[in-house]
C-alpha cells in the first residue's frame, strides 16, 4: 500500500517526475517505523527526525503531512513496516538545488513478519568504512549503496548484517541498526559523531529503557577490540527493535544474556504501550 | 526531453514504480555526456562505463539500450548535456536485491550553455572527505548528497566547486570532476584507488591527449601540499571538458598556462572529431 499525494493508492506505480533529486542525486531522507494495531510506535520521534533531517538539508516539510502519511498507512493493517520517503523534489540539471524546492513525500506499508523483532543476528565486519566526516552519515539519507553492497557481502559470507567501522577505525553502526555493547552493568553505544545514524530505538534505549532498568547507558567511542571483550552485544532498529548479536565475525556471544533480556522486556512493554496493544503482539 | 521505455517523451513526468531501488536506496549509477551536432562525444566510453558499473553492482544492462537512449536524445539538439540513469529497478522492502532484477533505464537531455567548456573554476577545499574505502567512490553512483552539500558550502564561500580529500588526507576529486596538477612538463592525477570517479575525459587526457602533446601524464597520489606547489591545476569533466583552476581556497593559480592551453586545444580537436563538428563549435 502506498500513500502518495495525500491519499492511499493500491500498488506502487504513480506519475512521477524523473527529475526528482531523490532519484537523480540521492537528495533526500527516509524513515522506517513499526506500526502495530493501527498505531506507529514512537510516532513523534519518527516525525521529528524526518523533519529535522529536511531542515539539516535545507528544505522544508510540514510535520503534519508526514504524520498524516504514517497514520493513514498504519490504519491499513495489524503489523506493518512503514517506510516514509522525503526528497528535495524536482530540480534542473546539476547539483545546485532549486531556489524554491517543492519536496516530494510518499510512504509505503508492507507486512512486518512476526518474529522479526528480538531475533538474534550474526554481524560481519565490513571492509567499507562509514564516513563520519559527512553530516549525511548521521541522517537516514537515500544514499544506501554502501549498506546494500556490504549487506550482500555479509550474506555471501554467511552472516545476517554488515557492521561498519568509521574511517578512524572506531565502531560506527550496522547497515540497518545501531550497536550497543554490554560490560557488566554498563552499556555503551558509539556517539553520533562517530558516523552513526540517530536511531529512534537507540534513543529510546539511551534515554528511557536502560535508565528505567536501573542500568548505566552511555555514548562512548568503541573499538573492535572493545566489542571483542564485551560481555555481549546487541543491535537496535525500528523493526528488529532489540536484536541480540550472537556473533561478530569469529567472535561468538551468548545467545541469552540477562541484561539483554531485561532491556528487551522493557522495550517490548514500551512499544506495547506506544501502540496500545498487548505485549505478546510485539514480536 | 526524456528517453523512457524505448522512446522520446516531452516533459519528465511518467508512470514510475516508487519501489525503484534507485529512488529508495540510491542503488544505481548515472552518466553525463556532451552531445554536439547530434553525436555523443566519446560515446563508446560512456556506454562502457555505465555497463561496467552495472556489472560491478551485480545487475545486467544491455549496452545497446544505453546507446539507443543516448543517440535518440543526441539527435534532438545541437549542444546537449545528456544524463543517463540506470537503477537496479524495483525491489521489495529491505536491502536485499530481488533475485531477478529488472533494471530501470532512462535519460534526459538539456541544453548545455555555450561557454561551459574550458571556463575557469575556483575550488573550495571541502570538509567532507571522499570515502575511498567504498567501491562506490569509483562509480558515478546515485548517492550524490555529499557532493550536493559540499557544492552548497563552496558556493556560500564564494567558490564554484568543492574539492575533496579522501579519508587518508590525499586529494581525490572535485564534486563533479577530476583534478590534474602540472609540474613542469609532468602532469599528475590521483589514481582511482584514492576514491576517484573514473572520469571519461580524465581517461582521454591520460591515455590520448597528454601523450599526443608529448607530455608525461601519470596517476600518482597527491597531497594538498602538492597542489599548493604545482605550477597550475585543472579539472576535467564531460561538460566542462578541461577547466583551468584559478584558485584552490587562498592559493591562486595563473589563469593562463601554456600546458593547459595546449591540452585544451588538443582535447577540443578530439571532441570536434568525435562529434563531427568544427572545432569552434566545441565551446
Amino acid at each position: 500500500m502506498l500513500w502518495h499525494d495525500g491519499r492511499l493508492v493500491e500498488g506502487t506505480t504513480v506519475p512521477f517526475d524523473l527529475a526528482d533529486r531523490g532519484l537523480t542525486l540521492g537528495d533526500g531522507v527516509f524513515d522506517t517505523a513499526l506500526a502495530l494495531g493501527g498505531r506507529v510506535a514512537f510516532e513523534a520521534a519518527h516525525v521529528d527526525r524526518l523533519t529535522a533531517a529536511a531542515a539539516a538539508l535545507g528544505f522544508p516539510v510540514a510535520p503534519d503531512r508526514i504524520r498524516a502519511a504514517m497514520r493513514a498507512l498504519a490504519a491499513t493493517g495489524e503489523r506493518l513496516a512503514i517506510r516514509t520517503t522525503l526528497t528535495r523534489g524536482a530540480g534542473p540539471r546539476g547539483l545546485a538545488p532549486p531556489a524554491d524546492p517543492a519536496p516530494t513525500l510518499f510512504a509505503t506499508a508492507a507486512p512486518s513478519a512476526p518474529g522479526t523483532a528480538f531475533a538474534p543476528l550474526r554481524l560481519w565486519p565490513a571492509q567499507v568504512r562509514r564516513n563520519e566526516t559527512s553530516p549525511t552519515a548521521r541522517l537516514k539519507s537515500l544514499g544506501y549503496l554502501d549498506a546494500v553492497v556490504s549487506a550482500a557481502s555479509a550474506r555471501a559470507a554467511g552472516f545476517d548484517e554488515a557492521l561498519f567501522r568509521n574511517t578512524g577505525g572506531a565502531v560506527a553502526c550496522a547497515g540497518t541498526g545501531n550497536v550497543f555493547a554490554v560490560f557488566g552493568a554498563t552499556i555503551l553505544t558509539p556517539p553520533l559523531t562517530d558516523g552513526v545514524l540517530a536511531g529512534i530505538v537507540r534513543a529510546e534505549i539511551l534515554t528511557a529503557v536502560a535508565p528505567g532498568c536501573g542500568l548505566i547507558c552511555e555514548e562512548r567511542s568503541l573499538t573492535p577490540a572493545d566489542l571483542e571483550r564485551a560481555d555481549t552485544v546487541f543491535l537496535t532498529n525500528s523493526l528488529r527493535l532489540l536484536a541480540p548479536v550472537s556473533a561478530i565475525g569469529a567472535r561468538a556471544y551468548p545467545r541469552e544474556h540477562p541484561i539483554v533480556a531485561r532491556l528487551a522486556a522493557a522495550l517490548r512493554a514500551r512499544v506495547a504501550t506506544a501502540c496500545g496493544v498487548p505485549e505478546d503482539r510485539v514480536a
